[in-house]
């Protein structure tokens, strides 16, 4: 018997351009692809004609078991879950595997897509050149006790810092509350980076310091760069150096 | 006048596929293709036809000043610097930055990639879907104590951990060495993963538990995936969960 299979795609920060060639000739096969609103809008721009269904943010568990249901219904018909940047980082493919076990006839496939922490830091530099360690802001599914340990680890050993979802209107002065976490272990002059709106219309990106970032706001599309302390800034760029001698 | 640009292009695990679409077509109008022979010989497969230029592993600096002088004696020339995975992660965009500074005529520009983190996750299920840190346990750049500090520090903080560069011939036994390290931390039967020649001849992955991947000896062409506690296996992938009720 055929299996049925829904191919989790991650579509990278937004350009069509920013996607994977094995992700756009996916899509582009497709014959219906699920989403949250915003990435299915993004999408929609390159693939018009494409048939697609949405639901709310919050609501990844109903849009997990439509794919899922979709998939059954029609085992010939060619099901896409898509997720910003890659769906294996803060996205789609953790719930789709979970509920994998009740939908034993379907296949999962992952196509990858390039997130925020590449993306970004390409639009600032290089800073993520060397060990770097990623953080969400957003307590919705992770206790914030957790997220504070996790700050404290790796602002204290090192680590360049990339943080997801730094704030959002319910979360506002959640940024602060994270620099002023990490504030004890990192030089206030350290250059640090926002990006905003990757591969988006209104793409930006600042190159500020420490003590600048630490009271600064941002919006849930921002993705902020707290590099290592081996980091400097040359012809306006963030560049960790990894230590070549030259 | 016009500025010479150097892109320097992430190229992903190694299939065409996964390249970025941008990646691709940068690739496609490029005069000379500059990189490592592996990385080399892997392009050369999907554009035999261009004109490539090699230089060995431990040659970093060398081949960014080879790139530099290429863009400087041809303006009219596309030059593209290759790099495994995405440039900016453990790849050439650092050096190249570094470097920048001392050819103010070029102008360098980042196409990204999928890096090992992303593709190898893939592979596996959803070994990263929360909060995660990316170590290298390379110490011909950085010193081991500082690796040691940050395999600690992400442990004992609950990230989950993705090992590059595990092992090489020089470095026999490092993933032991990472293991014992971490080991007071990770509960022994915590599910982990190994993904090896990731979209290459030969892919293959592999899950089995903490205290197996104590014992096991691996290769440089091996990237090791410690996920975070909140991890199961579900169908043959290791998924972590990121907390959704369902």
């Amino acid at each position: 018997m055929k299996k049925n299979v829904i191919y989790i795609v991650g579509i990278g920060p937004g350009d069509v351009k920013k996607m994977t060639v094995e992700a756009y000739e996916t899509i582009y096969a497709a014959d219906v692809i699920i989403g949250y609103g915003t990435y299915v809008e993004l999408v929609k721009k390159s693939f018009p004609d494409k048939s697609f269904l949405v639901t709310p943010m919050t609501k990844e568990v109903e849009r997990c078991r439509m794919a899922y249901e979709e998939a059954i219904r029609d085992p010939e018909k060619k099901v896409v879950v898509i997720s910003s940047g890659d769906a294996g980082i803060y996205g789609m493919a953790s719930i789709m595997y979970e509920l994998s076990a009740e939908y034993p006839e379907v296949e999962v496939k992952m196509i990858s897509g390039v997130t925020a922490a590449i993306s970004g830091a390409a639009l600032l530099g290089s800073p993520i050149a060397n060990d770097f360690a990623v953080i969400s802001m957003s307590d919705r599914l992770t206790p914030f006790e957790v997220i504070e340990k996790r700050l404290i680890a790796a602002a204290s050993a090192d680590f360049g810092i990339v943080i997801y979802n730094p704030e959002s209107r319910g979360r506002a002065g959640y940024l602060k509350k994270a620099c002023d976490i990490i504030a004890p272990f990192i030089n206030p002059d350290r250059p640090c980076g926002i990006t905003q709106n990757i591969a988006r219309v209104d793409e930006n990106c600042r190159i500020l310091e420490f003590r600048e970032l630490q009271n600064t706001s941002v919006d849930m599309f921002t993705t902020v760069f707290i590099p290592c302390s081996n980091t400097v800034v040359i012809n306006n760029k963030l560049v960790t150096k990894r230590g070549y001698v030259h």
